[in-house]
């Protein structure tokens, strides 16, 4: 075989390889709706070299929202689940808490009215729960909770309420030479333990909210000590900016599902250049849940109104999705 | 041709190909002593498969100091310069330091007095200089600088002192699918518009100093406005707090010069498994500069102390790199 024909083997088998992949369908779980094709649509217009659009892969950044955007935050954000099994876990060691609120109403199982505490309750429910170790503590106890937890209302483990159509989304993404970073309005450190298993995303592409760690030697060993003080909070306006502290540019794209991701998608797509601006709207009641101007969680209202006068694409979840979560074994 | 043989000439192809690649020094800027050898092998150890200290590419994260470990500090550290630049730019607009300190030493030229104010002076210069501005203005004002303004000893650009040896290190540990960091006490968005070309370091791997930035809408469009206020001080105990925030895990290898990077490489090294310390000991006056026990930047100390008793490599520059600087055109 002479060298020619030998490169010809070459390039037919690479060919053949590439149309095979070409074939199956990257964003399986979405319906052949606008919302998929607009993906597609941007995505091939800046990945393909004759494209005017086309945009070199270092400034192929896209950024995602966690709560509501990647996973489900209904009845309450997950997080909160692991703030109250952590009080419950530490209330032996404080019997201070059985008449002190808002812990004591949480102990008797009253979640409601420390919800209705607001931020300032919830803040000080975060504290007690996420402050007061080293950071390498605090990643174990995350990891152990999010193995073993389940959801009150499915009984699935966090991580199997993740949304399978943005599994694909993310897959997509990335081989098209994205960079993938959540940036998110929960704890930076209450994340990194499974992104990068759950979403393929590595802890330094994980934005998020964070309190002071301080670091200390102890009998010679250096550690990071978690303070009960916030230290960022990575949410509404705090979303640039915590963009341009961890990633330093512009993204080119940006997904949320509420009000909370207004301020990222403007700064996202006021960008020169091709930009992308998505919205989950969770319309699905059965599936999961419906919501959005009036939810105490996850209001979309405002970033709604914008996405119609920005030409930002709207998910139908009822409509733009086959499946909710990946199935589970 | 059979299949076999066509697979045998692939393999032949192959393999004279990384024999061939392996045959050029990836280090050729640095002698055979032991502080190349000591590299090599760490390289080497975690990233062959047979190795017992191999380690998947997600956990080999390198940091690096910038100022006096990248690049030359002296006489003073480099932002400085460009501070100085800009307080005589903009003093047709200040009229009052002409009169004002530590302003009125500057504009006279009397930096000596001014660097004698020590940290609440450099402050007062920095916030002058650096806040004010959205941060799209301000990176343009850095490009326009670090492109033009030269060292006012070897009047070359500041990005042509940078340590030829480091650049073939920082590609030798990408070549073996280490990430790269820049973990620097300097202003993270002083170093981020040059340093993906510099040292082929993307701005979301560089971790730096920052002041307080604030989102805001001008005229519906969105910016992020640079305060006088500081954020954060990424030095000494700082470090391995940056590196926990931007990096989410333990680095494998750290690199630096001063005893503003004994805490990142204490912090580095004190991680299970293979870890690498690393220090540049600036002893070459001649080609560089000399300095360490007592030098007011760049003070190398009790790091260099530390080095003996826990075994990090120290760089002897005049020893063991063969050139300092890239080769001008």
């Amino acid at each position: 075989m002479s060298v020619r024909m030998l490169w010809l083997f070459f390039v037919l088998a690479v060919s053949s390889l590439s149309i095979h992949a070409q074939a199956a369908d990257p964003l399986a779980s979405w319906n052949d709706t606008a919302a998929k094709k607009n993906i597609i649509t941007f995505v091939e217009k800046v990945a393909s070299p004759n494209s005017s659009d086309f945009l070199p892969a270092n400034e192929r950044i896209a950024v995602f929202d966690n709560d509501g955007t990647l996973w489900s935050e209904q009845p309450m954000y997950f997080q909160l689940y692991f703030a109250l099994d952590r009080i419950k876990e530490l209330a032996p060691r404080h019997p201070e808490w059985k008449t002190q609120e808002p812990f004591a109403s949480l102990l008797k199982g009253d979640v409601k009215a420390v919800l209705a505490g607001g931020k300032k309750t919830l803040l000080e429910i975060i504290m007690a729960s996420h402050a007061g170790m080293t950071t390498t503590e605090f990643e174990n106890i995350v990891k152990d909770w999010i193995e073993t937890a389940r959801h009150p209302k499915t009984e699935r483990l966090y991580t199997e309420m993740v949304f399978q159509p943005m599994l694909e989304l993310l897959a997509y993404l990335r081989d098209n030479d994205f960079k993938t970073f959540i940036v998110s309005g929960g704890g930076i450190e209450f994340m990194r333990p499974w992104t990068e298993k759950v979403y393929g995303i590595p802890p330094e592409q994980v934005v998020g909210s964070s309190i002071v760690t301080t670091f200390a030697l102890r009998n010679d060993e250096p550690v990071l000590v978690r303070q009960a003080k916030v230290n960022f909070i990575d949410d509404k306006e705090g979303k640039p900016v915590g963009i341009n502290i961890h990633i330093g540019r512009q993204p080119i794209a940006a997904f949320g599902n509420s009000d909370g991701d207004l301020q990222m998608i403007q700064w996202t797509t006021a960008g020169k250049g091709i930009r992308f601006g998505l919205l989950v709207h969770h319309t699905d009641a059965e599936r999961e849940w419906a919501y959005d101007r009036e939810s105490h969680i996850g209001q979309l209202n405002k970033a709604l109104d914008e996405a119609e006068t920005k030409g930002w694409t709207v998910v139908d979840m009822k409509q733009d999705w086959k499946v909710i979560y990946p199935s589970v074994k």
